[in-house]
């Protein structure tokens, strides 16, 4: 034994640097999408820092990375804690990073104190929490725990053209030397770091949320179809433009749905129109939606009035549409032993905290319905995340590490 | 001489139909977008057809395709007839074949009957009328006036990403046997047969109409920077969100200019979101305005509120705007020679007709800017254009072309 496990924060900032150096932009974020070589690259190099470490790393059929540390009674199953690797085409270098180096610094820290655990602990990378190249996100968790199999993705195009399965296919064959499992492996729990993504903490001068449920998110495809015709000569009377009923309908939902309820959240990230000629009335108009909050019954009130308001717009505008869902996730809340864990770790390290419920969805969400499980968040600068600007100080990335690395050790004893 | 010529309208219809295979779609219709392949091989055809009667070819600058038939006086300035060969992406097989075509009808009835002219007759296909590949349109006939010079567009890139500069290169190499002319080669008159693209025609159970003006044309690219941000997690107070500015100008500009003044047109057949993710609130939108109106004062009036609508939207969503003027064509009016010759040979054929203004832009548009010009329209299925169910009826198209041939035997003698 060399005393206490400590958080080694200077090389878990380095850490931070070296694979926000992998999909890096201009604007000092990253684009680093799920199976994309960027994910790849960076699945590669937390691999080879595992190995280093005598780690043993393991894959599943949907290429979740495992990173296990042995503890004494390997019949016991191990204490899973991590995040994601993967990023959104314009993100910033802490969402998802920030969880899974942590908490391969909660491994190091172990390992360099020589401290022994009873159960083995082992970080996770999840594959594709984001869903911005491959809708929808957190398809990594979904099928660890059961929820989906990855044959259900196998159809899926990614917003560049690419191919699902071949890009799965193509991660998993990067690391060869990864041990394959089955899905769903016997875990004990599981807790996760991550950034708030929003302003609070920062605003309120804590260092850590105790994150107690997440928000439930589901996304829309909406597709308006009318008819195409001449921009000069095709008066009002004979227009059936797609275009006017999805402003009609979008502008109504803005101006109504979160000014009324400050819980909401409604998103427009995509829209296309064919056939995409400037002179030309378009066909055909499709976005999505993605619709979040933390009440189950109002999160389906609020896809009510999306569906009605489009199908108003479309009735006057004499358009077609067509609404699919294509993710779902309901709100869920975390368990109340690991919550409690990281509320007496805070307290032991001093750290303001206070208990949270969280805007963005995360693995943890799905994992927690198989095991105990939470979340631990810490500040980001105003609140900026999903974006190139995303930034947290360096003094909130220890001490998240910290409270990961105390929290831990309680449940492993 | 073989008696009066003839149209031969057998020949006419089969030759659209020839035409109608090259870039035909699924739909029935073409996409035959300028300077692309499509676009190539419907000059060849044209070239091929020319050749085979004998006449010359050319090409100019920005290859404008011309095809003469020599008249008794060389050294008379040629009359100048036809319109153009490319096509809407999802585009109609009449808009500008139907006009290209009989004008080439005329040249063979004349051919058939022997008939000498005084001056010279020539059958233009202008280069990139329809615009909706590269911007703008009428790109051929601006060049030929002098309202524009090759050169500007050099930078020009396609909604498909090829390069204008390549493209029109190609195109002037695939017809070697074409000599080469100067641009705005003096030319004595000017006729355009074209469909309507709109209802009128039809519904008053007319064969031509005699267009004396065209309504002006602008086009404005409109670009709403916000920032990125989480859907789940940003708040409305925290949220500068460019979508919502954009549907909220739009939504405002629909309702409002086209419903006030039955001569307006507004049309918005381009809308790109950046960077495209479900969950991520955009951080820039950009669309384009396509406004028409046959009162210059009006088309100016209604820029302004566009422009209004859209920097106060920018201004309620803490969001910046830049709007740019891409293509101005101010309203213009035709010759009253040679609406009169028209419609003096509409009179002779006993064809029901009237005078009206053009809701659409055409490259004769231009060219009255440099000589008498003047076009004919023929009714158009529903008034229907711009798209693939884009119909003409057999008689409207011979009554067309015989109109077109009586018209230019007058204006040649």
């Amino acid at each position: 034994m060399k005393g206490r496990p400590k958080v080694n924060g200077e090389r878990l900032l380095r850490r931070l640097s070296e694979f926000a150096e992998i999909g890096k932009t201009n604007a000092g974020g990253v684009n680093r999408q799920a199976l994309s070589n960027e994910d790849r690259a960076a699945r590669r190099l937390l691999a080879d820092l595992a190995t280093a470490r005598g780690f043993k790393i393991f894959q599943d059929a949907i290429a979740n990375l495992f990173i296990r540390r042995e503890g004494r009674n390997a019949a016991l199953p191990p204490m899973l804690i991590g995040s994601h690797l993967d990023s959104q085409p314009t993100g910033g270098r802490f969402d998802g990073a920030l969880g899974t180096l942590a908490a391969f610094e909660v491994l190091e820290a172990l390992e360099d104190a020589g401290h022994e655990t009873e159960a083995a602990i082992e970080v996770v990378a999840w594959t594709n929490e984001e869903g911005s190249r491959f809708a929808p996100g957190v398809m990594g968790s979904m099928a660890f725990v059961g929820a989906a199999h990855p044959d259900d993705f196998q159809s899926v195009i990614a917003s560049d053209g690419a191919n699902f399965r071949e890009e799965l296919a193509a991660t998993l064959a990067a690391l060869p030397e990864a041990e394959m499992r089955p899905l769903g492996t016997l875990i004990s729990a599981y807790l996760e770091l991550h950034i708030e993504q929003g302003p609070s903490l920062e605003r309120e001068g804590l260092a850590a949320g105790v994150v107690t449920a997440v928000q439930g998110t589901r996304w829309l495809t909406v597709t308006f179809s009318g008819s195409a015709g001449h921009a000069g000569t095709t008066s009002l009377a004979y227009r059936r433009d797609p275009m006017v009923a999805a402003t009609a309908a979008l502008n109504q939902l803005q101006i109504s749905v979160m000014p009324q309820d400050e819980d909401a959240r409604l998103t427009v990230g995509r829209f296309s129109v064919h056939p995409g000629s400037i002179n030309a009335i378009p066909d055909r108009v499709t976005f999505t939606v993605d619709i979040r909050h933390p009440d189950a019954a109002s999160l389906t009130a609020i896809e009510a009035r999306v569906r009605a308001a489009c199908e108003e717009a479309a009735l006057s505008q004499r358009c077609s549409v067509e609404i699919s869902t294509s993710f779902d996730m309901p709100p869920g809340s975390f368990s109340k032993v690991m919550t409690d864990r990281i509320e007496a770790a805070a307290r032991a390290l001093e750290l303001p905290y206070k208990r949270m419920i969280s805007g963005a969805f995360h693995d943890a969400l799905f994992v927690a319905r198989v095991v105990p499980a939470a979340m631990i968040f810490v500040p980001c600068r105003d609140g900026i995340s999903h974006n190139e600007a995303e930034y947290v100080e360096p003094v909130d990335v220890i001490n998240g590490a910290r409270l990961l690395l105390e929290a831990t050790m309680e449940s492993v004893s």
